[in-house]
């Protein structure tokens, strides 16, 4: 085997990790917490259904690549719940660095290409990060939906309004599912009207 | 919300479920097989890392699409076991009944774009289904190597080899690859060397 390949077997090899990332979500399966790689998963196809509420010249098979390796460096960080202010301050800097090793075991031109295309979704001002970021968000109140299971903590409408209405900017249409989903929550009990 | 909205997030909703569906293979977490829905997450980084393996003109954004969707289907059959012929051909059945049902609940266009897409990659016929495929079958064998299991029954070097020769008429790296991580599998005693 070349020793390109062996750098990219090294790395195909180190994604099985992400199966073991887990998430705040559930799943069906009782007790089981979603991970990160099925998360990944189902956004993805979440993205390609949703194209025709993205703006256009939003470049698809991009916003695909992105959300399907958006989460890779949770391998070295493990995932930060997205209503701890604090402990996502602190991920910020730890996920640049896992960015860098995780990355930069692969050959390039892989390596700076998954680099950059994750710096560019953390980054969120390109119209495929920001509909990354859309799907990204949307994917945890669908999950929350089937599963009926929602955030453990003490949650309110607005804590989880205040999350998603950037949504609102990117797709008035997605914002209105938004909007309908949270209202489903509120009416199962996953949350509080407050 | 729109009729179609609806009927998209019916099916949004319902690719939940695949989260559920075991597969033989396990994860890194002791004791928990992995799920299809993880397992074409995995697949699908594989494709766009294995692009320059895979021959000239295959457009990796429509394979990456099909790997996606590719066991959808499971969420009505389940996962049917790569060894086990008999199952497989009653499989075949199933599985387009299920996918008549699953696309079904989308929207056109993508009602029949995804059904097309998937029996395009049943098919294997095209240079994107036969490189999904390819991708689809070193999945597992990457698996087994970092998980350090392979499948429960008596596994042997020719029953492995047989199934996955075909990977050598869409890619000689490939295949070169595959072969390395079958020989990790005799050495590792995942299977026998027969």
């Amino acid at each position: 085997m070349t020793e390109k390949m062996t750098k990219y077997l090294d790395f195909m090899r180190e994604l099985e990790k992400l199966k073991t990332v887990t998430r705040m979500n559930r799943t069906l399966d009782p007790g089981r917490q979603e991970n990160s790689a099925e998360h990944s998963w189902h956004t993805s196809i979440i993205a390609l259904l949703m194209q025709g509420y993205l703006p256009p010249n939003t470049d698809i098979s991009k916003v695909v690549k992105m959300i399907l390796i958006h989460d890779i460096v949770e391998i070295d960080t493990g995932d930060t719940y997205l209503y701890d202010e604090e402990k996502r301050k602190q991920a910020k800097h730890k996920e640049a660095i896992a960015a860098q090793r995780l990355f930069g075991l692969l050959p390039e031109p892989h390596n700076k290409e998954f680099l950059n295309l994750w710096n560019e979704f953390e980054a969120k001002e390109t119209l495929e990060a920001k509909a990354a970021s859309v799907l990204d968000a949307l994917q945890p109140l669908i999950n929350h939906d089937v599963t009926g299971k929602g955030n453990p903590r003490g949650m309110t409408r607005t804590m989880i309004t205040e999350k998603k209405i950037f949504i609102r900017d990117v797709s008035p249409e997605l914002w209105e599912l938004a909007e309908q989903l949270i209202e489903n929550a509120v009416i199962k009990g996953l949350c509080s009207n407050e």
